[in-house]
């Protein structure tokens, strides 16, 4: 197949590119290496080298044996995006060219602002060109889990049969994101579920859990192929901050009492979704959703398991209690479905702490890259309040 | 109280500015004229005559005795907006300036991109300069009946406890909306309930039915205090468009079947909602939906009643059937609840076909001003298709 993947240069468009070419589609790609900036903007960087785009295209096309034909194309240039689809006429485009930091796009006005014309925008341009020249494509859109929010009710995917004053209809599952960013994600979803039932396009919809991990198989030990991988507040997910900081000695930044529920997946177990995703697409003017996540947790789970993967790689992990910056939660029933995935194949590869285990030699000899960065472990950014460090608090207090 | 209307120049902006002021109140907005570009653009004009704002302005001054406090600033221009806001400190801030056009943001990429970035972040603007500098302020949001689509069950006004699994929970009801103008209005809900959960703002989000109507009382005999009312595919509603057609004799442009239920309300039922609504503001952190119309009624019904109303002013009216460019269900249950403003006490004014006559007489001097653009009055922009001028049907052809 044809695969086009829009933020090819990401933490998982990188990855997922070089497990396609593996199993023998053709892939192209496009970025603008906003990422990258955004990064250096927080004073942050990746704990993992990211070589250059050149350095990085020399090495796919040197292990990997094909090219990944890519172009510095922006999601807002229009034509330049029309022009790329129409050349390379792909079967399946996977977006995941969007600004994905809830704590970014808090930051002040102008953050939000941006986040929300970046990827409301950006996702729009992918729906019209699809319409006018790749109508027959399969858009594998970039949802997260963090749509749903924390209802008091079972999470279904996508979509749930009520009753309702003794009618009934299938409705969408109604949304409560909790950040600007997790918003922007909310209203992709629902200009897709327009434009597939308007014109005709096929789509699916990935609510994604959380995802963690260092590598992949396809990436072998050519560091020029490994992914970027992010620890600072905005960028960092929880598991790859939490292994960062057990690698410095940091205490692990848990937020609040910790017991906040989500689904987490492994990098590895992510391209394998995305992949069983691309291969069985939906019929023409299908919109579904699918819930990609290996289990749920709560943060203090987590955090105990990276504490057991590190005890078994040599290292002593403090838990450390922090002011949480987010408005949320922090106790809430959490249930959500995640079926149809595993209909369609897909088997989680390792357990938890295995993952974290690999994760944690993939980081010990970057331990000084992420040392020099040590002063923005603890995160500044608030839903509500200026701008300041997180205190660490006594647990008791978070009761 | 201290109102601020943005998008004072507009249809219902300039009318609520002119009763506000009748009721006591000071009156502070801003515009920057776009409603009048759009209507030029898509080669239509007012079937009243609009007057420069300086015009409307000395006419303001003049017969209400108050200056409206007007500055010619764009809600995505953030510092000006910012400092207007921080400076007339509003108790209420009503939302009037979006593009307001399904029909609009469907001609191709590039309109509906700029809808969507003019509409949700002009409202992500409004948000932050109020969390900035107003934060005790009411935020009376326009949305739209369109928000909710064509459910087959009741719908409650914004929010309904459901019982999903075995467990309840009050959540937000699913919105369908069914064009990318009435899908910037549910982002825009998205975002305003968000900010008013995280910090602590209070909104009424109106969910609106179809407005009709050439006056209100406050605007008296003065032509310069007169609002527009357009009668194009793009910025003429339903009940506008007819009343404009029947005048010069085209047949009223009904879109297939004509079944298609919505709510409506005339101009002078929404200024009254609008202002109950402003002076029963919701407590701090609350967000609060309305259901705003009057009654809902087919299209076919509503033409009908055009021809009543014109045969008591003695013109002969012809209901046409025309192919539908709009992608909707043509069949479907419709069942709003409108309970909260009227127990706040809204109570209709008029009967519609009363409404219709007084309409009617407004627009019969202005003959010579819609015969003019005749040529636009048959829609040619379609939700899936080609611009193309819709066809008149046989209405047997839409059972």
């Amino acid at each position: 197949m044809k695969v086009f993947i829009a933020g090819v240069d990401g933490y998982l468009g990188w990855a997922l590119a070089q497990h396609l070419v593996k199993r023998g589609h053709t892939v192209a790609g496009n970025d603008i290496f906003l990422r990258r900036e955004w990064v250096e903007e927080v004073e942050s960087t990746s704990a993992t080298p990211v070589y250059s785009i050149d350095e990085r295209l020399a090495a796919f096309r040197e292990v990997h044996g094909v090219d990944l034909i890519f172009r510095e194309v922006d999601l807002l240039d229009y034509p330049a995006l029309r022009e790329f689809l129409a050349e390379f006429q792909p079967d399946a485009i996977v977006h995941l060219a969007e600004m994905p930091s809830a704590p970014y796009s808090m930051i002040d006005q102008k953050h939000a602002a941006f986040t929300q014309t970046n990827n409301v925008i950006g996702s729009l341009n992918v729906l019209w060109a699809m319409r006018e020249v790749c109508p027959d494509a399969h858009l594998v859109k970039l949802g997260t889990m963090g749509e749903y929010g924390t209802p008091n009710v079972d999470i279904p995917e996508g979509f749930f049969e009520i009753e309702y004053r003794g009618r009934k209809d299938v409705l969408p599952f109604p949304r409560q994101a909790n950040s600007f960013y997790h918003l922007t994600k909310v209203h992709d979803t629902n200009n897709t579920m327009f434009a597939c039932k308007t014109w005709g396009l096929r789509s699916t919809d990935i609510m994604q859990g959380v995802v963690f991990g260092t590598r992949i198989d396809a990436m072998g030990d050519d560091p020029r192929l490994f992914t970027r991988l992010d620890f600072d507040q905005c960028f960092g997910t929880a598991v790859n901050r939490f292994c960062c900081q057990a690698v410095v000695g940091h205490p692990l930044t848990l937020f609040g009492s910790g017991h906040m529920r989500r689904g987490f997946l492994p990098l590895r177990d992510s391209i394998q979704c995305l992949t069983i995703t691309i291969e069985n697409p939906p019929q023409k003017g299908e919109y579904r959703v699918f819930n990609q996540f290996e289990e749920t947790y709560t943060i203090e789970e987590l955090a105990q398991k990276v504490k057991e993967a590190g005890a078994a790689v040599g290292l002593d992990v403090e838990i450390g209690y922090y002011e949480n910056p987010r408005t949320e939660k922090h106790e809430h029933y959490y249930n959500p479905d995640r079926q149809h995935l595993i209909d369609l194949g897909y088997v989680p590869t390792h357990d938890v702490v295995a993952e974290m285990k690999i994760m944690l030699q993939d980081l010990l000899p970057h331990r000084d890259r992420i040392m020099e960065k040590r002063e923005i472990l603890v995160p500044d950014i608030w839903w509500d309040r200026e701008r300041h460090r997180a205190q660490q608090i006594s647990p008791e207090t978070t009761k």
